[in-house]
C-alpha cells in the first residue's frame, strides 16, 4: 500500500488520472450489472486490471467510488450549464437550461441512478443528498441555482435571496426524484415536465413581490429558513434549540 | 388475494383475524431488529408460533405484509382524523389535524419505517408509494385530504377542486420523507414542521382565487393534471400518448 502510494506519486499524473478514472468506470458498470450491494472492491479491481490496493488506494471504498460520481456529475454539470448561465438573461429560459442541461449530462448514468437509488434514500446513508458527505456536491448544485437568479432579468425578492438558490436545489431533488422514477426513452416525460414548470417557477418568483402575497412569502422564507435540509449557508453552525434535519 | 379473501372469510373472523395480526405485529417487529432483506417468512412464522404454510396462509410473502401494514396505517389514520374532519371549518386547522394525526398514528413505526424506508424508496417496487399495487393505501390518504378541504370554509378555486388533493397527498409524501429523515425524539421536529406549514397551504390555498394569480394557477393546474403520480381519478385511463411516470 504504501509502496504502491509512492509509485503512484512518482507516475505522471495523467496516468494516475486515468487509473482513478478506470476503477471508477469500472465500479458504476459493475454496480449496474450486479447491483451495488453485490459488487465488492475485490470484483471492481480485478475488472478494471489492477490490484486491490491500488483500488483502494484510489477509493477508500464503494462509499468513496459512489461520492466520486456524485462530484463527476456535479463538475459535468458545471460544464454544461455555462452557456446558459453566460446566456439570456429570462428567468424561466435560464431554470429550464439548468435543468435540462442536468438532465442531458446525468442521462448515461440513468440505469446505474434507479438500481442505486433505494441506497441513497436510506436516512443512514453517507450517499444520501441530505448528508454531511454529500456537502461538496450539494454546495456545487446550489451555486449553480444561485448564479441562475443572479443573472437573470427578473428581480427576486431580496427578502428570498437567501433561502431562494437551496429551495431550487430542492426542487432539482424532486426532479432526481421524478427521473429515477421515470421510465420513458430518454427521459422524455422529465423533460417535458422541466419544459412546463420552469416558466411557472419563473412567474412564482416574479410574483412573489406583489404586495398582496407579502405575508405568505414572508412565512414561506421563514419556513424555508428553519427547515430546507442541507442548509449550509446558516450563518451560525450551533443554534441553541435547533437541531439538524 | 381473491382464493385468500374468500377462505378468510370462511373461518371464524374473531380467531383468524387475531393469528393475522399476530403475523403482522411479529413481522413489523422482525422487520426493525434484523432488516427487511434478511427477515424470512420462516423466521416470521416461527417467532409467531404458527406453521410456515399457516403464515403463507394469511400472507402470500413480506411484499403482503408491508402492504397490509400500509393498509393498517391508512385505517388507523381514518379513525384518528374523524373528530378533525367532523371539527373546525377553518382550513389551516384541518391540514394540521389532518397532518398531526398521521404523525400519531405512524409513531409507533417510525423505527421500522426509517429503516425500510429504501425498500419503499426504490423506483422497481410494488411497496413504493407510487406504484399500482399501492392504490387502496394512496386512495384511502387522498379521500381523507378531500373531505379536509371539502368541509372547510375557504373556498377553494373550482379550477383546482380535481386535484389539489393529489397535491396534498404529494406532500404528505413530502412530509413522510421529512419524518423518515427526522432524529427528534418524538418527531418534534416534523411538528413544528406541520405546525408552520399548514397555514401557509391554507393561505396559498384561499388566494389561488385572486384574478392576479389567474394565470399561474392555471398553468400549476395543468401540470399537475398531467404529471402528478398516483392520478388515480383521471377520466380516462388509456390517453394516447400520456404514458405514466
Amino acid at each position: 500500500m504504501v509502496k504502491e502510494a509512492k509509485d503512484a506519486k512518482e507516475a505522471k499524473a495523467p496516468k494516475s488520472e486515468q487509473t482513478r478514472t478506470l476503477i471508477l468506470e469500472t465500479a458504476l458498470r459493475l454496480f449496474e450489472e450486479r447491483g451495488y450491494d453485490k459488487t465488492t472492491m475485490r470484483a471492481i479491481a480485478q475488472e478494471a486490471g489492477v490490484s486491490v490496493g491500488n483500488a483502494y488506494y484510489y477509493f477508500t471504498g464503494k462509499d468513496a467510488l459512489v461520492q466520486s460520481f456524485y462530484d463527476r456529475l456535479a463538475a459535468e454539470h458545471e460544464a454544461a450549464v455555462k452557456p446558459v448561465l453566460e446566456g439570456d438573461k429570462d428567468l424561466a429560459v435560464r431554470i429550464r437550461g439548468v435543468l435540462l442541461s442536468w438532465l442531458d449530462v446525468a442521462e448515461p448514468y440513468r440505469r446505474f441512478a434507479t438500481q442505486f437509488f433505494k441506497n441513497a434514500a436510506d436516512p443512514e446513508s453517507p450517499l444520501s443528498p441530505f448528508s454531511e458527505e454529500s456537502v461538496a456536491a450539494r454546495e456545487a448544485a446550489i451555486s449553480i441555482h444561485e448564479r441562475c437568479l443572479r443573472g437573470s432579468s427578473t428581480r427576486t425578492d431580496p427578502d428570498m435571496t437567501d433561502v431562494l438558490p437551496q429551495l431550487m436545489w430542492l426542487i432539482q431533488m424532486g426532479l432526481v426524484l421524478f427521473w429515477v422514477y421515470d421510465r420513458t426513452e430518454g427521459a422524455e416525460r422529465s423533460r417535458r415536465l422541466v419544459e412546463r414548470t420552469a416558466p411557472i417557477g419563473a412567474r412564482a418568483i416574479a410574483l412573489s413581490r406583489f404586495r398582496v402575497l407579502r405575508p405568505l412569502v414572508r412565512q414561506i422564507h421563514d419556513v424555508l429558513a428553519d427547515f430546507l435540509p442541507g442548509s449550509v449557508k446558516q450563518p451560525t453552525t450551533a443554534q441553541p434549540g435547533r437541531e439538524k434535519a
